[in-house]
């Protein structure tokens, strides 16, 4: 038994969009692979090689799309499964564990290698100034996965315990009202003037970024793609004359209060 | 006045420590600098020409250094802060943003960019499977810029609210206590068998990753150099034969409760 092919997997984190944001050892891994798994629009952002596959599937599979990654890994294959941004963070390295917990044994003994990539709040982050500068937090806002008063639970806790929040998923078709209920949660807990970045497709040619007190933030100005950050009580504006303003979080604890 | 040369400084993130895992973005903007401001082992770690020149300076000195990387900017350099994993993850993008916000109005128009990298807990998640795939934050246990109060606020709350946590700076040699403390505080509001990551030079060869329950965790295992993830009570281990647990946050919250 110990004959048999195992196979490998790696999960590889494409970063942001801009495939300068990149890195080396995610483009090694991708040159190395046979077979690549992913959500379809992740799979277009790779220049694969002819006899390199693709097995697209739509988002909201992952489960599904992990276990069948497995299973070619565990014939022999040489296999990718590849995620925007980070693999890590609200993406396919945990689906693919929760697949190897529930499958078979022998998808244990898998070569699997996890690669990092930058994440999509470091890329809003980058072009804000330093948001994330201080202590900080991600939340996902889908609750496919999660019941919403789990979700409004913990932006509460952010807030009140001053920690800076990103939040991923922030909308969707399914799910319309949501980034509206949590800005009007935060309303309750934070000072009107706390700044509010909305960031699309950071490092790509269609960027937006827009940085807006959270008194004026609307749930319309985010779509399924946007990253959002959400200052603390201590975050900073600073305007600048013909350019965006910089967006920072300080080190140091000043000891606001919301 | 319009004419007067206002330069450019760019802060870049090199990412964990493995060259690989250094964006090509962060390279070009590397190549194209001619000064180089950063705590001197990270400079260490550039391969620069000739004509390019190194200001090396300790840590703890991050406002000095962001002080004199803007005045050479602001007289026509082509300046390069640098910073390990991503500058804007308790590193130095806060700091140069503080630094213009006190400093001279000139400042603010220095042509600013910040380059994203991959921060140190996306690499020792992903070595350990992924105990980020679920909501998480990132704290510093570092006092010297906040009350010892304000972050065992933080931990209480982040622990009761059920995101799993990175701690960054989690000792110094002025600090010998602190995780000590923050370990014992996490085992009132975590059960024992929770698993907390100790990951230090994550991706370089000199890598040390060890899974371990919070009930076993002690603050002797982490030096400055470590970034902590403490998992959730959601988050899972699974075992393999003849190699690491594989650790991960399942994305369905499955109702656990500390």
């Amino acid at each position: 038994m110990k004959d048999m092919p195992t196979g490998a997997l790696t999960i590889v984190g494409l970063g942001p969009g801009n495939p300068d944001q990149m890195t080396p050892e995610a483009a090694a891994a991708i040159a190395a692979a046979e077979h690549f798994f992913g959500y379809f629009p992740y799979l277009d952002r790779l220049s694969l090689r002819p006899e390199q596959r693709r097995h697209a599937s739509d988002n909201r599979e992952e489960l599904a799309r992990a276990k069948a990654a497995l299973a070619m890994a565990a014939q022999g294959g040489k296999v990718c499964v590849v995620s925007g941004g980070d693999p890590g963070v609200f993406a396919m390295a945990a689906a693919v564990c929760e697949a190897i917990e529930e499958g078979p044994p022998e998808w244990r003994s898998i070569n699997l290698e996890v690669i990092p990539g930058v994440t999509a709040m470091l890329a809003v982050a980058a072009k804000a100034g330093a948001p994330l500068g201080h202590d900080f937090c991600a939340i996902s806002l889908s609750n496919n996965l999660k019941p919403w008063e789990v979700i409004e639970k913990r932006i509460t806790a952010a807030a009140q315990a001053g920690f800076v929040m990103a939040f991923y998923n922030p909308v969707s078709k399914a799910r319309p009202h949501q980034l509206g209920e949590a800005l009007e949660l935060l309303r309750r807990h934070l000072p009107a003037d706390v700044p509010v970045i909305f960031g699309r497709a950071a490092g790509r040619p269609d960027e937006v970024i827009r940085v807006i007190s959270l008194a004026e933030a609307a749930s319309g100005m985010a779509d399924m793609a946007t990253c959002i950050i959400v200052g603390s009580v201590e975050t900073r504006v600073i305007p600048r004359e013909g350019d965006e303003p910089l967006v920072y979080s300080p080190r140091s604890y000043k000891g606001g209060s919301a």
